[in-house]
């Protein structure tokens, strides 16, 4: 397996926009997230963001209801950790800046920069910047300037520290309502030191804190005003490190005796380890396309800097590289961003899993709240656990995100079998969703077939809202139903009165099993598919050939009303579906299936491509499969949805990596047999990558003529593997 | 024909909340609404209403889309016009009040109330209101004070101002905010002589503005400081006048000659003259129970005083009785009110339409903001022709109000032949909205069935929101096309170049033609009923029998998305147009679906009994028609809704006329001929009224046994009038 090239750069970085840069280039660890503000230009006081630190707003409705969720939930904007100030000796500030180069290096994580910077009187310097953040030591964040003369070579004066914001100060005495408005935390700044400054930032309304440090490693390095003589022509290094804590930490630490240990050179050894572990876990390697092989490593690469790793967070739609969608997390976490760690990193993905466990009580709320009197429904966008969506119609209606779940529980069961998770945790998320299901759906009686419906539901497809009978979203309910009964079987096999503490008898198991083989899934007999839900088809087609492309995303320039009544997709419904279950259907239906839906289908989300390629592929059309998967590889890089600057699409990431692995190499898991089937196109020469199935570490490669399946590390597999069809024996290699 | 009671008084008048009292007591002309407060401890600075005097706020959204309603529009809350103060010589004042009796003689529009009054120590004196508002004079307000001496009988100080609010003294320099939250209006007050205030109101964002006059009728009185002597044991009366001037009027009147003009006995006169005209029109008798005749007489009453009659106002959810519904006009006006206009005073029921008429600018551009290219939607709830309802599903989404107006149109002119009207205004509303349902509608082809169908709409039940193929909504919008094509058939008969100005052909209306023909009723084989909605009948039925009474309505108890997956209905909706097609169905099928609706509705709606009642009607169960009707006609009497005190609900007062008029009278108007069937209830020995057809003023009277109809006024009618069932000739009385 070669690495091939695992330095991100942009060519003429200048001529991108500045919000676009900060987005692509920053680095994160899961805790918090530092965004590549400009040092000098960039604005001082927003950039950093700590995953799951907060501020909530109360919801203005135009026309309130009950059961509404009642408070936003915003992720902090935090201060840029990379600004800093430089003065020529009269005083002259420099205020111009020009990034000539970025790069980002994926294998040990180290953001190199240079900037050509001017003051308004023409005076001109050049400014590295080294950047690094802390992956094993998850509070850190470190810095290296080095400036050298170009026209300018006297005395500079050079003063860094974390900015509070002037708002902040101002809200201390002022009005209550601005608080509400703004959501502006508490901040106290305070030097203890000339090289150590102390920033403490409290929420208003959550009172939540979290404390940072910033200092200098360089000796004798005044933060506020450090003098840089430039007349020895040679370039001068600053460096300074910052401490972000836990939020909530009390103000324990010794931040300068930890300075010392998580010094800069450490902070880059502790880095490239981490990325060392992770590129030996899931090594993706492309042949027959630079481009896009660096495309994957940056996926790859992005959603492990995204990840919470703690079982307190998890992982936003826009991880932690913008504050777009609020530092929310959603259903993208199960169905398309968790799948990459239940199959190269088990213990991030039970952390993930757990983070969902431990919102558990909130469910159980929401759904006494929703009228369902037994079970749990798991917040639609959140980071505490509470509903945050304003909008019930796309947000709370799309139910499915409990089944979702339980779905991601019992795959990373399949392939752990770890029982001391499924009793501590995952059982109770899959019995309390299935019991959700049990009391929200109801029995409709249709000539002599009794059927399981679910009714004023949303799917995945946000353009079609408050339907009948989802095709998706029985589907899964269906699969959640099945699983509590096989999960319990698995408790029971290990002890016999192991369903006691959840209150789960044998007759409960049957009414379960019942509910699963009568949940309806509508299909239609006239054009042989699965309906995506009851009036779908009936409705008239947006005339997607009279639409410009100024028209989307539809969602942008239409009513929601207008949308709604027509029949158009914004991604992947009853498809996702499809791609979920292949034993659902014959790969006739899933032609006719296929063709139908993408004919309606607007691919306005970020969620639908990646799953129009691995079906493409599953279908034997690879040529199709690597169109959709080349948009979804490349979204932020090329900017797609024009929204890069918001923050990365991390779902899209995640769906990137399933294209290749599910899609090019046809991998999924059925009855304890690990399938891979060989869709490679022929853009693709050769497809290498890695991933964790029980205790082996299996590498997979795959050219138009051959796949590969061996074991890297761990022990030969007891579960079946099957390569096209045919099952095969394993081989270790050393 | 005997008038028995026209006073409305209520036993134990204090008892009742302060609120209730304002609400039922309260006066008004179309123009502006007098709340009934208690003069002393009232709030001074709110109890007047001005028909279509509003200021508007920005809608908020948790999350906005676009084309979303963009602003609150909200009736303004004026000054108590009937406040004053009153100290002894001491300074003493009078703070304490309690109501004893209150008197609104529903002949003449004449309120007469008692009060005793007392001071903190003790001091008491009693004081009589009587007050009147113009009808003729719609721009006057006049009251008449009576003190007389109790415990206290030394010398009192009289003031009386239209109070300014202290909060818009505060706006005039403050935060520009507080304008948008408030909505608080400028105000400008000063005394052009000691018996003559001037208060100036204008509002912050709509710029619009009205001025109100208040003069003493009683000479030399001084405003602010009238010293009144009770040492002769005398009752003393002070008299006042109120002009509130129209909405952006210039300020060009001579209040203080006016005031002669339209002295405290003059307005006496111009109210009673208008009201005998009333009652000479629209008569109703109920004999066999005093207090449910004295409710209907009420009703009556109350829908004349809320009726805008300038063409530029409407009829208010609360009428000018309260500001409940921001003063917003809804589809209730076609559907509930208008048809009393229609059948009793046609002037006024062209003036309602009219005001739809004006602004038809704004339902053209709604239209285009709802994603259709043609046509015209009219706003779901609004006072400027504006959409103002926050909350789509259960506002926009009800496109039913298109038709309904459109509908309100053709009864105008079945029975007014009123051509010059269509040709203005109503063939242009008529043809818009039909534009809209063209463009809006789709075909779906079923089999061999084409089918004309509406998807994601809201019928009248608010329980049920975004299903296809509501009946109501396509039921209407089939009448809709129908009538176009049928009014333009009159305008060509009138003139063969008629449709021209329309840009109307023959093949459009043969267009027309054929939607009507195709638009898709549901209809359910095995129940052999009517579907309310394409869905409806396959959900969940709501447990109803175990709801208890603090379960209603559902929509202050359930999320909306518990209610709209449940088989529920807030009111009539089939059965809704069941009620205006009689033709449509047959009796048995007219009964399977009224028990079958009857079992899934509240009637949180007070828009619903009313339907219930007419068609138990005319199903010829007359006590279950009963039953409906009393609550129905006596809602507000004994606040069944249990929100009087927000205003009255005009819709139900015009619904309990329909009940007795369609109901116990089975009127209905079908092809030329007009049919009265008598299903008069044991309950009520004789029905008695009077309304308007063509030239003809009719009076019908009803008994067991006899059911009489009478040329009151008029020629002899030339169109056919059937009597349960059998055509009669009609004779005038003289």
């Amino acid at each position: 397996m070669t690495i091939k090239n695992y330095h991100l750069t942009l060519r003429d970085v200048a001529s991108h926009d500045a919000e676009y840069l900060e987005t692509v280039f920053s680095l994160a660890n899961g805790h918090f997230g530092v965004r590549a503000n400009d040092p000098i230009m960039g604005n001082p006081i927003t950039g950093t963001l700590i995953n799951g630190f907060y501020e909530t707003s109360p919801i203005t409705y135009g026309e309130a209801g009950i059961g509404y969720a009642q408070h936003h939930q915003t992720i902090l904007n935090l201060p840029d950790l990379r600004h800093l100030t430089i003065l020529t000796e009269h005083g002259h500030r420099f205020t111009k800046s020009r990034r000539t180069t970025a790069n980002l290096d994926l294998t040990s994580g180290l953001l190199t920069e240079k900037y050509t910077l001017e003051t308004m009187q023409g005076e001109s310097i050049y400014l590295g910047v080294q950047s690094v953040i802390g992956q094993g030591q998850q509070n850190f964040w470190a810095v290296s300037y080095t400036i050298t003369p170009e026209n300018y070579q006297g005395i500079l004066v050079v003063s860094k520290s974390i900015a509070v914001p002037a708002e902040a100060e101002e809200l201390k005495s002022a009005d209550p309502r601005k608080s509400r408005i703004a959501g502006l935390p508490e901040c106290e700044s305070d030097f203890i030191t000339q090289d150590l400054q102390r920033y403490h930032v409290k929420t208003r309304r959550t009172q939540e804190s979290v404390t940072m440090y910033l200092g200098s490693l360089t000796p004798n390095c005044s933060l506020l005003r450090q003098p840089v003589d430039l007349s020895d022509g040679r370039p001068h290094v600053l460096e300074y490190e910052v401490y972000v804590g836990d939020v909530g930490e009390q103000n324990t630490i010794d931040p300068a005796a930890t300075f010392l240990v998580n010094s800069w050179v450490g902070l880059q050894k502790d880095s490239r380890d981490f990325w060392d572990d992770v590129w030996d876990r899931s090594e993706v390697t492309v042949s027959g396309n630079d481009e896009l092989n660096l495309a994957i490593y940056y996926n790859v690469f992005q959603l492990n800097q995204a990840a919470g790793r703690d079982g307190r967070t998890n992982i936003a739609a826009k991880g932690l590289s913008g504050s777009g969608y609020e530092g929310h997390y959603f259903w993208d976490t199960e169905m398309y961003m968790l799948p990459y760690f239940i199959y190269t990193n088990q213990p991030m993905a039970r952390q993930l899993l757990f983070y969902r466990f431990q919102t558990l009580p909130q469910a159980r709320m929401r759904a006494r709240a929703l009228g369902v009197d037994n079970g749990a429904l798991f917040a639609w966008r959140t980071i505490n656990g509470e509903e945050a969506s304003p909008y019930f119609p796309a947000g709370t209606a799309q139910y499915h995100i409990d089944a979702d779940i339980a779905y991601a529980v019992g795959r990373y069961y399949e392939i752990t079998r770890d029982l001391d998770f499924i009793i501590q945790c995952g059982f109770e998320m899959v019995l309390e969703t299935a019991r959700f299901w049990e009391n929200f759906g109801s029995w409709n009686q249709v000539d002599t077939t009794s059927r399981f419906e679910f009714h004023t539901v949303t799917g995945p497809d946000e353009y079609t809202a408050l339907v009948n009978n989802n095709y998706y979203t029985n589907r899964l309910a269906k699969h959640n139903f099945n699983l509590v009964v096989s999960l319990a079987h698995e408790i029971l096999a290990d002890d016999p009165n192991g369903l006691e503490p959840f209150g789960l008898s044998e007759a409960d198991l049957d009414v379960f099993s019942n509910l699963a083989d009568h949940v309806y899934l509508p299909y239609s007999r006239e054009l042989r598919i699965n309906e995506q839900d009851d009036s779908f088809l009936n409705k008239p087609r947006w005339p997607l050939s009279k639409s410009t492309p100024e028209n989307f995303p539809l969602l942008l320039h239409y009513h929601p009303l207008t949308i709604y009544r027509y029949q158009v997709s914004k991604q992947a419904d009853t498809l996702l579906a499809d791609y979920l279950f292949p034993e659902d259907l014959s790969l006739d239906q899933l032609k006719r299936e296929y063709r139908y839906y993408e004919g309606v289908t607007t691919h306005d989300s970020s969620l639908s491509r990646s799953i129009f390629s691995i079906l493409a592929a599953r279908m034997d059309d690879p040529e199709k499969a690597y169109r959709y998967f080349m948009d979804t590889a490349r979204m932020d890089l090329v900017n797609l949805q024009k929204n890069t600057a918001d923050g990365l699409h991390l779902a899209n990431l995640g769906g990137s990596w399933l294209a290749l692995v599910a899609g090019f190499s046809g991998f999924y898991v059925q009855d304890e047999v690990v399938h891979f089937n060989n869709h490679l196109p022929q853009e693709i020469s050769e497809l290498t990558y890695r991933m964790k199935i029980a205790e082996s570490v299996l590498e997979i490669s795959l050219t138009a003529t051959t796949t590969n399946v061996t074991v890297i590390s761990g022990p030969i597999p007891t579960y079946g593997v099957s390569v096209n069809g045919e099952m095969i024996s394993l081989v270790k290699v050393s």
